[in-house]
């Protein structure tokens, strides 16, 4: 990734252009530009994968516990059609010019947030599903998850439309966005330390070790919103790519088959 | 959204060609372009992953009760693919040009409409499956939510082709589309709240909400057909999409979830 | 559809070569050219949607009576893909102009056709499954269905590539194709109510509907294949389509659901 | 197909390419061309539709017997994504100039012949599991169809890349393969009529049919290989294509379907 | 593949820009693409129909066994997606030029390498379901092999990346890479032949079959990856897809095929 001439920057126009994401400042060398179409492919491929695994996979777990089974079919499918999307954005908005690869149509890292609306909830209700929480404590904990992940994702998205823009805004909404992801993280914590039922205790070390990944996955992508301020130039936008996809394939493909395996181990426990 | 400046109107020619969207006589900002292909992708991975989880979510339900469930996957199949290709019209028919992305190729909202006569008939007879209505009431009904609602969707497919050139004919194929609106609404309502079987006293309040929210739904649709006349702008054209894509999650997915819920407390009662 | 100054003629040479289909004569409208493009899209969206219905719906009947629902499940693949392909026929074939969609690679309706080859033996015998016609009957049947449907697509198919430069062999062809047609009406009638076991005078009505459903559907496709010589113009293609896909849609998927509820009554008698 | 004057050859050069298929010489009059998208499109949808098929009916054989309806499913589906290349290559080599179909990429066959490396072994096999040939049988008459077919594949594969600019390597590697052929067809008649099992009667006309109809069904594809040499012309071309679908559908659909009849004859027998 | 006039290399700045494959260096003959397209066309069609194979074969393992073939279903989606990308990189980098296909868009092989991040893990824990290795063997072995093959992958990736502008990196990062592949084998040694539980003779003799063929196999991605140094020449490129392909098919179909083959004796052994 050497080649610091190409960072030279796209006509200053650009930089007026609200909406627009960093990655369209640049000229990419062929490493960088392969290194992000190589990320985002992997982190397709292994979506779509994984719903091929979690399909055959829950026949094995009690059917009481299938649910979060079943909804990570339901979010490895939304994650492996979203990827291919934003793979497609890469591929169609930067052509090889002979000595680098130059912006032609606008690449966008909008399908991505779009898409935490629907995964969001989904990743934090389904271990409620697996430590068997219900009535009154589901419904609001659900509530809570459901709000304040919208406000969460609705200003992260409005924030990086900013993030070549307008600092100011582009500050400003991360810092809103920040304030909302508190109580998620609250909810979160007693979803896996106060309000599940008793497991076994070699289970309880599965189902703390679970939140602490979890809660390092998600934050990854703090940092992926905040590359254009930690490093603006072609090298950060790779480091960025690297970045959502070591979260994605965390989040949800590593997160889900922990979960079901703990699910597993509870319903050996209950003799299925 | 600020570039008041791209409002500015392509050859008036366009202005008189019948069958024109309203989308076509923009340029629109990297924003304004990118969010509508990011609430599109969104509807579109939103049914497709639906279909997942409709497909594997039907095992749990008693046979008798699954016919609705079954339904939805037709229906999160039709959504998915024609979002897809509502997608695609968008995605072909705008070029980046350096400054703005200007139209190339004609966009058409037409897909969306011609889908309506599969899945509105479908949409409507579903929960008469779940509320156990048979027989006469059954066959009834049905006659009026099929004739209704292809006459609602032929007059409003018609409208919309106007909605550029013509605002008599526009408005006059919406208001008979309204006509044909009513006679739907009240059928639902007797599905909801007359002809049903009686269910258990918790299962009401969810059926009562489902009709409310049924009903809040649709109605988005209409204010997406009125855009045209409510503000002739690109930012009109977001908001369009934008409430497209809500009306299609609610109506179809959300809804969809909805019924099998209560289908699925049905089941319980009657101990599957 | 009132641009009638677009149906000025594109170069004469074009008149000259066979298995040109009159489509490709045109400029269109877009609102013409939509319409097209919608009926398109809803035929491969109804197929690829119903067979997600049938795989689903099979479960439910008697083994014995399944296979008609699976032979439907061929069908809905079959069509999908196909009717998938003459949508991108259509899509590739037109290019818009900035006042009209012009021709700039052939359009072709014989995917159509040559996909009849598949689906019409599978449609006239699926009723033998459900209707219990076994042994000699089913075997005489089969070879008159087989042969007389190969017959009649084949000189279709031929027929049709000559609507634009050959009057002479786009009747000589018709006439054939209409020779062979009625032998299969013949057995086609045998099946419904000659061959078959006797079943409960409820369905027989049912099933006497069916058959007139049946007829009338296939017979739409001969008025498709005339419309050239019913309406030289864009607004012919245009009505083409639409007879088309409601004949598409009405021979092969309203038909298998009925087939498949028929099916079902029987299977329920049964005791299934 | 009268176009006689286009079957005018391209650039001499085109000649000293190996690896050319005949196809790439001649421009296509609109008919010639669009037959051969036709027939390629029909084979790709009747093999995946075939897949459909495949998966749904094996639920009914004896699980001892379901192998072979397996294989089928693997074979449907290995052909169904080859032909959708296949005809991907044709439609991408060819474009329309106005008044004929002229390369601008190059079409090969070869997509075709490199997917009877995995296609062969197991049409060959699949019946062996139907007529119980098991233990050292089994093994040996694997290893000659395994070896046998791979010779007679690759010798083609080669010899065919010759077909336009060398003809002594074209014939000598066809001979070398028909050699291979020997052996692989003399240990099909065996595994038919020679290893097998008894069974029934009435099952052995079936089988003995089966035997008849494969041969011939791959002999066909011996015609396609020689086309260039019979008739070096833009027909000839078409010819080719028709004659690989036929041999497609036959020797892998119909064929599946036959083996898969047989197998649930078999099953029945036994009282499944 | 006689063209060596053609090996005259492109713009010698090509060669300044780390991260470019050596398939970019070279114009080539019809018959060197198109081998390349064809064996990737092989490769994805392969895998793709072995997700259908392993989808329908594990019905008959017994559940306890039954995890390799799901894993393989994993692989087999993961591969065949991966391998569609790769083919498709090819297909877009090269033009044909009238007398030779030139490069447009860089190709590359990197999508391969990231693949088996995901992939690598999972085929080498595979074998430890089979052999019924639990507990702290279970861990211990997956620890290393994890930690040894993203090592490996890592190096390799980093190494190839060089392959064309700096031997010394490429030669590094290949030595340390084979460094890690050492730990690798020795615990997939243990595997086959320490850690696992007893099993039959005539089994015994299909795992160890299996130990030396998935070495090979494994062994085959070296050569591919040293092919720029064994033969810079598009002949070389050749070999190396070739070799790639062969690799995949053996290292992830066949190499299923055969565990789930042991899977299966074993269950019958148990009874199943
Ligand atoms: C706090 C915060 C953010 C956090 C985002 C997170 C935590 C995303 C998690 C995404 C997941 C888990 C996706 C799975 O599909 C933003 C929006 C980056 C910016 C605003 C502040
Ligand atoms: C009254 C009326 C309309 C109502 C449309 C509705 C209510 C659409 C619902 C669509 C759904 C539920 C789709 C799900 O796939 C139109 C046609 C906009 C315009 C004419 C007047
Ligand atoms: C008599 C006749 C025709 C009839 C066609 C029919 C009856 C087609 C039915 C198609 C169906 C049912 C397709 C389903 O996939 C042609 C060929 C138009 C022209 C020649 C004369
Ligand atoms: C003898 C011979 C040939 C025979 C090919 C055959 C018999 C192919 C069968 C293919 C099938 C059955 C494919 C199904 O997927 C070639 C290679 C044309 C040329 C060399 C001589
Ligand atoms: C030792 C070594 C290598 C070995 C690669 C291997 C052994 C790859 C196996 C891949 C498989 C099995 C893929 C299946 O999906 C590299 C990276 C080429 C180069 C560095 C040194
Ligand atoms: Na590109
Ligand atoms: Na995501
Ligand atoms: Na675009
Ligand atoms: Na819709
Ligand atoms: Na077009
Ligand atoms: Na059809
Ligand atoms: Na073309
Ligand atoms: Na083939
Ligand atoms: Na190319
Ligand atoms: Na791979």
């Amino acid at each position: 990734m050497e080649n610091a001439v190409l960072k030279e920057i796209q006509p200053m126009s650009l930089q007026n252009h609200p909406g627009i994401n960093y990655e369209n400042l640049f000229n990419y060398s062929t490493m960088q530009h392969d290194i992000v179409a190589h990320v985002l492919t992997l982190g397709f491929v292994a979506h779509a994968a994984g719903l091929v695994y979690f399909a055959f996979a829950q026949k094995d777990i009690h059917p009481r516990l299938r649910t979060a089974t079943i909804m990570s079919c339901f979010i490895m499918a939304a994650a492996a059609l979203n990827l291919f999307r934003q793979f497609s954005s890469w591929n169609d908005a930067f052509t090889w010019q002979g000595s680098a690869y130059v912006m032609e149509q606008t690449f966008s890292n909008g399908f991505r947030y779009f898409n935490w609306f629907i995964t969001l909830p989904l990743l934090l209700t389904q271990p409620m599903f697996v430590f068997g929480i219900k009535g009154k404590s589901f419904m609001r904990n659900t509530l809570i998850f459901v709000t304040a992940s919208a406000v969460m994702v609705l200003t992260g998205y409005i924030g990086q439309m900013y993030e070549v823009t307008n600092p100011f805004l582009y500050w400003l909404w991360f810092i809103l966005g920040s304030i909302a992801y508190v109580p998620l993280l609250v909810v979160l914590y007693r979803v896996y330390f106060v309000d599940r039922q008793k497991v076994p205790a070699h289970i309880e070390k599965l189902v703390k070790g679970l939140f602490y990944f979890q809660v390092a996955a998600w934050t990854i992508y703090l940092f992926a919103y905040l590359m254009p301020a930690l490093s603006f130039t072609p090298n950060g936008v790779v480091t960025r790519h690297l970045l959502y996809t070591i979260a994605d394939i965390s989040s949800k493909f590593i997160y889900g088959v922990w979960l079901s395996y703990i699910a597993l181990k509870i319903s050996a426990e209950k003799g299925y």
